[in-house]
């Protein structure tokens, strides 16, 4: 798969729709921006718009759909949704029913998608910038952690805040901070830094979703809104059908980095 | 109603609320943020809150409420948005059928309230940094303009981008740029400034919506989005029924000026 890696957001959503490409899309047509996806029936997509809403920082919207429409238009024209990504999964009643690589025979007429952003894009900006990101040198997942602060809820939806954590130097995390804060539809600039407890962390070595990294003497924990946090609300609210991308296997957008720079926006 | 300038938002509100004020409502509360007022019925609120995702320049979102709640928790805790208005217009298929003082004997349990940001903010902004607003200074109506740009549709909204104008020398306009683009809850940065035709204007003397205002030798017309386009996209859509603020006559926020600049956000 590594030819992807210089490949297109089209070329990437093509290897999906043709089922070569059913593996993780991290550093998959570097420069474009992948995005969440969640899929809700119309009736529960009032509810889930508002959230995001609400919540703009662990869920910044990048593109919804028209119910029934599985094209993108504003971020991949062209697009379906159903096929261009590597895999899914499919939820009833708050439980997984099924792991697909096409969610076609699950498509319903009443389906909303929401396309979310993710940490990637200001990930690439913090290494273009030469801060080291712990995860990708140890090749592990971003750990994530459950926190005592409460989204702001939206209808039937509600739940904690989840974030990302990414050991800095103090340095680091100033420039991080900088750089972020330039991507707001990529989470922004962190939300805290050095006190896990302060979050209602217990162990910063425990994440409750992805893996631990380690933390080098001089560095502090620096936290991030996380586009997790919409997925721990969709298990609250437990709608009666829902469809989201397998984690890790993202949707590639026709958008660049440099699009979701508000800096120049 | 000048002991209002220096006013709260909530002393405002209060006026409203007991009948004091039913009058328009720029320069109340001086650094307190106003707001456009929508609202509509459940049904109809998916549709306008993807309108307004999609359109974020003209429509940007400072609040919506849970239907049938006229409570907007996160701008005003403890206000009415039944109430707390001097004026309101009643819409019925598209057709306005009241002009009252409060509308508790329209409200119905099935009402999404919007609130959307207007250009009171950066002009505050603006006459701050010693950049004079045409309109204020004559004592009219800012002048709007429906364009050739369209929206982005949303379910059964779509309409032309509205525009407001104030003239500016080009140094002037390089430093409102500069100053309206900390301000992207408020309409943000100016959209086009010089040519009234690429924006399909025929005659800049002749507003769509407002008043004319002297243009001086030396000035171009400077074009910002305006928050008249949602009502333009109500009045193609025409819903059942629609409640929303009389024009100049707008909600008071307990925000500050202060909270919707991005740049310290």
């Amino acid at each position: 798969m590594n030819k992807l890696t210089h490949a297109t957001a089209a070329q990437v959503r093509a290897a999906c729709r043709s089922g070569v490409l059913t593996g993780p899309t991290p550093g998959l047509a570097a420069g474009f921006v992948q995005a969440n996806l969640v899929m809700l029936p119309r009736d529960w997509a009032f509810d889930f718009l508002l959230f995001c809403q609400r919540n703009p920082q662990p869920c910044p919207l990048l593109d919804v759909t028209e119910p029934g429409d599985p094209e993108p238009t504003s971020t991949a024209p062209g697009a379906d949704l159903r096929i261009d990504l590597p895999a899914y999964r499919v939820w009833k009643d708050g439980e997984r029913i099924a792991e697909p690589t096409d969610v076609t025979t699950h498509w319903r007429d009443d389906l909303v998608s929401f396309l979310i952003g993710c940490s990637f894009t200001f990930e690439a900006a913090l290494l273009r910038a030469g801060i080291p990101v712990r995860h990708i040198e140890e090749q592990r997942n971003v750990p994530m952690f459950r926190t005592n602060r409460e989204c702001r809820p939206a209808g039937r939806f509600h739940g904690p805040l989840v974030v990302s954590m990414r050991p800095l130097t103090p340095e680091h995390a100033i420039q991080a901070s900088r750089i972020c804060d330039r991507y707001p539809l990529a989470h922004g600039a962190p939300i805290h830094f050095g006190d896990p407890a302060s979050l209602g962390i217990a162990d910063i070595s425990k994440p409750d979703y992805g893996d631990a990294v380690s933390i080098h003497p001089g560095e502090v924990p620096v936290f991030w809104a996380c586009g997790v946090t919409p997925q721990a609300a969709l298990a609250v609210a437990r709608p009666p059908f829902a469809i989201t991308h397998k984690p890790g296997h993202m949707f590639l957008t026709n958008l660049t980095d440099q699009d979701l720079d508000g800096s120049v926006g």
